[in-house]
């Protein structure tokens, strides 16, 4: 019932704003046994950390995680395992200009409206920087997916830059982590780099299409009908910052394609049914059929830019705002990082999830 | 937890099979006085009802809805509404022979594998037939919603068959009643029609988009972080069987746009702000703006076909399936009065939910 | 979040009134495989049916549970399992002249002032008929804790009926079955059934204090805080009508004893820690040390009797009341069958939230 | 379904162990606009301390509670309020030389039975230093509480020390706050000290009974049937360290009582019902009457005691143990301020939930 807190049994609740003194992501339900090292939740903030390169928000900050609870000599104890990141460079006064005036396109005319609290200082809540708890929490249930799911690997990248899109048959894996933008396609990276430059010195910003995919997967996690695993991974990236659509396998594509299209024809494999495609994104009734999950979502543009927007204050006055400060130009790119934390999250849930209520998979096949 | 539930305070758990005695919801947290009459309910069942015309399956099923407990004279009275509805036209034997063979794209192979049952009858809980659970409830919402947030109106309606879009400057609003797709577009519907003829004779399907509109919506509903508007109605929707993909406003397409193009400007209108566009769906940052709420969402073409596809057997033998029976080439016109009543059950919540924490919106404007 | 709900992977949900047309438990996260037969619950059901001897009230319902969902070929699915109980003796004219009336010591006042709805007809949902729901929901608890954790015993007794008490040196096992109040003591039986024909002779009622012991508990079921396996057999029989006092082990009494009186002291057995008492009651921060689970609670005598009592009206007059109709003199009787399926629930519930986060105890003891 | 949170809209979840680097609690679903300061918190936490007088242990630690989100500018924001609180005094070699043995009464040997995790620095989890965490959030909900119940006060109390209860006839609500037993009854407050002395000396400890009353109480707070209010009071002080009994209004004695003492009688007041007598404990059916909420609890002795006991090793060898380092003989006296914290908790949470479904109360007498 909780606001802020997602999963069911592996359940994490983040707490913090952009401007207070710490951010950070409570998390309760990690089973025990499970190595949770500050230096390894570390690496995956450090891929979503802000002013890494010049396509991302010049903000700086250490992002340093503290484990403050749930952990006992470098394994996790069963207990809630508490995550702190403090807030260091905040540099309040570059918004403090625009204390007065709702930004176009952006949740701070929402906030006012529903809780009548104007955190001047920044995004508060809303903030891309709530996301970091997530890349915590997120690598603690890697860790526990190690242990459960051996094999399992959870790759996030972006498929579609504004309107550029990737070219699939250029899609290499080994590419992603070669390029700023984790883009499997290296052309597409050289292209996207050109036209966010472009981008940058308009003061202007873009959105982005960011793909998850989840290979070695096991058949059987899920369930109807509203603890479907694409319910909870539409949930998840939906509930992500600037996020507006999202999709398992064909996505909104589905919708073009006539049944014998879609439905992917089974075969038999040496250890199971294999499928001859993955129209499904890997979830059939909400239940994972073994093949890779797939989970795609957009990022709108950030509202933060320099282009002169209508809007009004407070006292109801018709005005106009520029967004000075720092900004990212694609915000889509540090959401990679946050997508395969949330989808850690969904997917370690769903484990304990599985083995609750059934403990191993009951029916075989072959 | 639960996994067939959603919602927070208004609770809905629906429950049955395609081929056991009854299905029904079980609706809890509903204010008490609201009018609940079986008859008011029964509307928006007949709307889903199959069997209607020739473009939705021929099971007939008189999907009568009986009101079990929780009303008292005509009005709730604030605990559990049971609403059961009989299965009467089960036919199990037209399944009979597919009972050892699993249909691509249907979920019944990752049931099998995960629970080790094999409901040889029907879809069992995987069937379209647990969204008339759904749309009961929806109608207890409704009636809630009318005297809690007088003025609001929900309307789901088809925008693309297949690969056919409507014309949105065709988008007639009263026209969505007159025809059997419920699409604004009357020349799409004719359109339509001829193209869904083709794929019947051929025994195919075809997936759809379909999208809800909530008008009159009031500003303010919603919370960060998981407990987002757009969270809540985007598992709501990507629950609904078949469906692949969910948008809010501009949906996947933020990603092609500027932060200039998507930015909505604001000015004062003379009851508060008002946009001058509404690419954000009516809400940012989780919470609605007071604009109208827009949620789109595409249904796979159903698996059940007549073309012959290659799967294999509980025992691992490969095969090829025909699946006969009774079909409906296009879901998706079914799934607009399912996709109204998850809409209504998910705006309940969160106008409840929003009086529980908030009472009333806090920030004035103006 | 529902209040109508229990439990948390097991999650059961009971609807209905007790002059309505049914009512009845939705039953969610049962594992899949379990055998749930109508007949089975029906034994439970037939111990908690009233009317069975003259200490229960005389209305007579046969209680047959239908079984509506989530069963198939006599099997839970692991999907929701709805149980219907009809409603056939209702007779409500017999509440009919206290239709403007409120009963001292009965819920009818404050369900009035809360929900501003006057079920007339009888206790609606404060009914003790309720409780049958709960009954049928915990049969299938115990059919999963057969399978689940084989020589677990749950069994529910009287040890107190108003002030007279058992001689816990005449505590028999087997004669808990043989009188009609459930106790273990069958002097106490005896002396108890001349109290209660005197009670029942002058229209009063008296309370009772019923006792469950669990036998054949696996160590390390339960979790803290919040979760803690005392909390919630707690929460569990204080959710049972007319319950004013829950203990574990020594329960209030622990107050009078000692540091060195309470702690039980461990020894070695053949198969793990053995305990040379029970003070704790089976559960040591929240969680079960394998020892017997032993919870306690009060029952208070039910409002009505045959007594003129000073109250007041709807309109706020002054008034007097006797409550005529069918009574039972000592319902603390039917709450036993009710305590068990209570603890059923919880402990099955317990086993898989454990399974879920754990797998198996991690900790060996030598 | 979090392990460690308690609560429906308002939700606590505490987290931290005794010797880790900090514990504390995230208070999520608090309404906007309520002053929350340290300093506020800091006078319950400082209630509740350690080490103030020589009836509690000696530990010493300062308890200064940090807020490190949800509040701008002093009043709380309706997003997450995250309350730290640093261990300082953590001196753990004390408890070393019980690294291999576990202590009788004590959760040390379950929690290594289920978790496989032994944390010998201490209680970890099960320590009653977690208490803090809930003093702190109390203070959070005492605040908002007097915003929208203003009038209702909680006031905890002992009544009984070991099998020494206090005289209700000498109960005077000024006494309280003049004593280190917070109880209401001078003589009892002297006599205590005296019978407390004489245990310490033995290095025993001893249980206590301890009552919370809330006066001011609105009627209509609470739900059948889990969501009663008594069923979240129970649970909210069964989840306190070493409680193991719970009772409301008449408790265990509403066994002895008959039905014509027991029944509450009513008459009509200047502003609605009053009442002759308050067995119940103000709350029929689950929803408060707006008599005063009276429940009470038994708090165990504490296992930490100076007499030599049985017990055993993690290798299984059977030895004996006296526990040395700092204790409370009597941690009852320390349990009224987390006591008076989990009803803040729980009313406030009924609050919000109330408003929630029902908005104001309904249903008018007079």
């Amino acid at each position: 019932m909780s606001m802020n807190s997602f999963g069911h049994l592996f359940r994490v609740t983040t707490w913090g704003e952009s401007h207070g003194p710490a951010l950070g992501a409570t998390v309760d339900g990690c089973p025990p046994g499970v190595p949770v090292e500050a230096e390894a939740l570390q690496y995956w903030l450090d891929k979503r950390k802000p002013g890494q390169n010049k396509f991302t928000t010049q903000r700086r900050e250490p992002d340093q995680v503290e484990i403050l609870s749930g952990v006992f000599e470098g394994v996790s104890t069963g207990t809630p395992i508490q995550l702190m990141i403090r807030n260091t460079d905040q540099r309040s006064k570059d918004y403090g200009d625009i204390s007065e005036k709702f930004r176009p396109g952006h949740a701070d005319i929402t906030y006012w409206q529903k809780y009548g609290i104007r955190d001047y200082r920044g995004g508060g809540r809303s903030s891309a920087r709530e996301t970091a708890a997530r890349v915590a929490a997120g690598g603690v249930a890697r860790e526990a997916l190690k242990q459960l799911v051996p094999g399992l690997t959870i790759t996030g990248y972006m498929v579609q830059m504004g309107p550029h899109g990737i070219d699939r048959d250029r899609f290499d894996w080994d590419e992603i982590e070669q390029n700023p933008f984790w883009t499997p396609d290296a052309q597409a990276a050289a292209d996207w780099a050109a036209y966010l430059d472009g981008l940058r010195k308009t003061g202007d910003s873009v959105g982005a299409v960011i793909e998850v995919t989840v290979r070695g997967m096991p058949a059987g996690l899920g369930a109807p009908i509203y603890g479907k695993l694409d319910t909870d991974l539409a949930a998840a990236m939906m509930s992500i910052n600037a996020v507006k659509g999202v999709e398992i396998g064909e996505g909104m594509n589905a919708a073009c394609l006539t049944g014998s299209d879609n439905a992917d024809e089974i075969r038999m494999g040496p250890e199971g049914p294999i499928y001859s495609s993955n129209h499904a994104g890997g979830i059939l009734g909400g239940i994972s059929t073994g093949q890779d999950v797939v989970v795609r979502f957009s990022v709108k543009p950030t509202s933060s830019i320099l282009t002169t927007r209508k809007t009004i204050t407070k006292s109801g006055e018709e005005t106009e705002i520029i967004t000075k400060g720092r900004h990212d130009p694609c915000v889509g790119i540090r959401a990679v990082p946050v997508a395969e934390a949330m989808a850690a999250c969904v997917l370690l849930d769903h484990v304990l999830l599985h083995r609750g209520q059934i403990g191993a998979n009951r029916g075989q096949i072959g």
